[in-house]
């Protein structure tokens, strides 16, 4: 579906694409956003799409394609799932890549309502660009319903578990080497590299004493996230208070998961992996913190021992944290990984920030 | 690939095309079971296969549907994944339709050692029948490796769990009506369907007074298994209870999971399914008793409550009981069933009988 250039399409039907290609993106520091070009006769000169925090923007991924191709986007129209930014961040402000690219009409799903973002549309209008929005705005919104949720306040944060089929991340023992297979390890190292920071408490430290680094192919990955400790007491003999001395680790000195994740989103973190243990999990889920949680599952019954997720408060069925499977990326929910499987979930809107209508 | 009738295939080829064939049944009371028919120049006359108890056997659903195309069987071959039967069970001897359809030669993958079932390839022989055996055996043995660990002994064992992500089946309350969505709880009601029998503790008969009825579509399913309540106090003003008087269920004054296989197998239950609660489902997973677990998970976090799962003794990681996803059946063994998850899994042969070569 992506590949067709130079297919006629409506503006609605160019909006589903632009959500199409969102979709492809991975989900963290920004939202998931895809961004379709048409020709003045509407025919697809491009489509693009963010493929996570530090790569292009959608529109410049549409833009450098049509570049690329040599596309003439002289009266070329833009449908893009969420509005143009307007600040420089990691990449140059969309809003003037837009303007500059000759791009005479831009049409929006959804309003980018952070303040360090927003104003795209009426600097496109400043310009002389015609500028709409609201188509299949809803939609929009959805895809990215959690990263709204936390967006101009906090991190967007990801919780990842590696359990037994009954939900325990370690034996009765304290045994936990290793409950899953090297393939959702390696996963799992693939979400601590997207992340701006990884945070454990002080009691993981104290059990495991991890390093918290992110590695591929068991290889330091070339971009390490900052790694943080939550909790009173820091085990002194432990990797991370080191690397705390060293300036290379953060130690948050709370348990308020509220206070852990502000003075992160302080220091610049947009993604924040927890990764455990029960505690800190078990704080940020109580305070509808955790917006994506990856659960990998190994298939083994231990019956007893230490479980990923303590008490939430929740005393009766309908007080239970409702969460959905993510079936909105193009990666599957649920996926086997060697003998384990992972299933990805989102926090359904019911903890989160109320639809657009009810704004 | 099962619909290539009169293609060449070599012996290879036609076994692991009945052990496709295999696949497509359903676990239960008997094993997945393949059959491919081939002409003296070694074409695909037909291929069957076992769909379950009470319908026809492979090697029968291969002959009717060979003798449905009108098709000439003499001098013909026959590959199989087990041993035919030689008994009269819910349908007639396997052994004897085969000599009788003017079958020549007969190639089985694995003998199969059930006291009641054996004996075919000796009655073959007596009939003039070339028969041998041991081609792809060892995928013929790991198709239904728990089927063996359990045949001639006691039921084949599947346990249905219903619970939240984080493995509870109630809130702290006692609350769980409901927590999965009706696509899992019908999907359950087909596992209960096929079984034979249902048992429940009599826990779960005092927390929930189920009916244990079998539902298709919401109507009573036409064949229903035999409902069973395992333990000492049966809660006199149940429904279960009142069915017991009225000899439509069993009551079974133990505690002890033997016990209950025993008593139920020597009343013809060769599928058992264990619906709960978790002190009966763990008397049966610490004994190595369930064969197959049918895990239904809705996307919830509780954080506490009543636990699927309780104390198996397992102290330390290295004792976990271990499972395998059942990718093995053409069912997938993950599925997404409305907002829930299905996983199927299979006890591995860690805990079960020994490998062919280990006989």
């Amino acid at each position: 579906m992506l590949g067709n250039i130079g297919q006629e399409l409506t503006d609605s039907q160019a909006m589903a694409l632009a959500l199409h290609a969102a979709r492809c993106g991975q989900r963290g520091a920004n939202p998931l956003v895809g961004a379709v070009v048409l020709s003045p006769e509407n025919r697809v000169l491009s489509v693009g799409w963010h493929r996570g925090a530090g790569t292009p923007h959608a529109e410049a991924d549409a833009l450098a394609r049509a570049h690329q191709a040599g596309t003439d986007l002289r009266g070329a129209r833009m449908l893009v799932t969420l509005e143009p930014c307007n600040h420089t961040g990691r990449t140059g402000p969309c809003s003037h890549a837009v303007a500059e690219a000759g791009i005479r009409e831009l049409i929006y799903a959804y309003a980018d309502t952070t303040a360090e973002a927003s104003g795209g549309a009426d600097y496109l209008r400043s310009r002389g660009v015609q500028v709409s929005h609201g188509l299949l705005e809803q939609e929009a919104y959805e895809l990215n319903a959690r990263w709204f949720a936390a967006a101009g306040r906090r991190p967007f944060i990801t919780a990842k578990i590696a359990s037994s089929l009954d939900g325990f991340i370690a034996a009765a023992d304290g045994s936990s080497k290793w409950i899953t297979g090297p393939e959702a390890r390696a996963d799992g190292h693939t979400l601590r590299a997207r992340a701006d920071a990884i945070l454990v408490g002080t009691g993981t430290v104290k059990a495991d004493n991890p390093q918290l680094t992110a590695r591929i192919d068991g290889q330091l990955a070339p971009r390490q996230p900052l790694r943080a400790v939550m909790g009173h007491t820091l085990p002194p003999h432990s990797h991370l208070a080191a690397e705390t001395l060293a300036g290379k680790a953060l130690h948050l000195a709370t348990r308020d998961p509220r206070i852990a994740a502000a003075e992160l989103y302080s220091r610049g973190v947009r993604h924040l992996m927890i990764e455990g243990g029960p505690t800190v999990l078990s704080a940020f889920l109580a305070a509808n913190l955790v917006d994506e949680l990856n659960w990998y599952r190994a298939p083994l019954l231990l019956g007893a021992g230490r479980a990923a997720v303590t008490d939430l408060g929740v005393d009766t069925l309908s007080q239970a944290h409702h969460w959905q499977l993510d079936d909105l990326g193009l990666q599957p929910a649920l996926r086997q990984l060697g003998a384990d499987t992972a299933t990805h979930l989102l926090l359904t809107d019911q903890q989160g920030t109320p639809a657009p209508s009810e704004r």
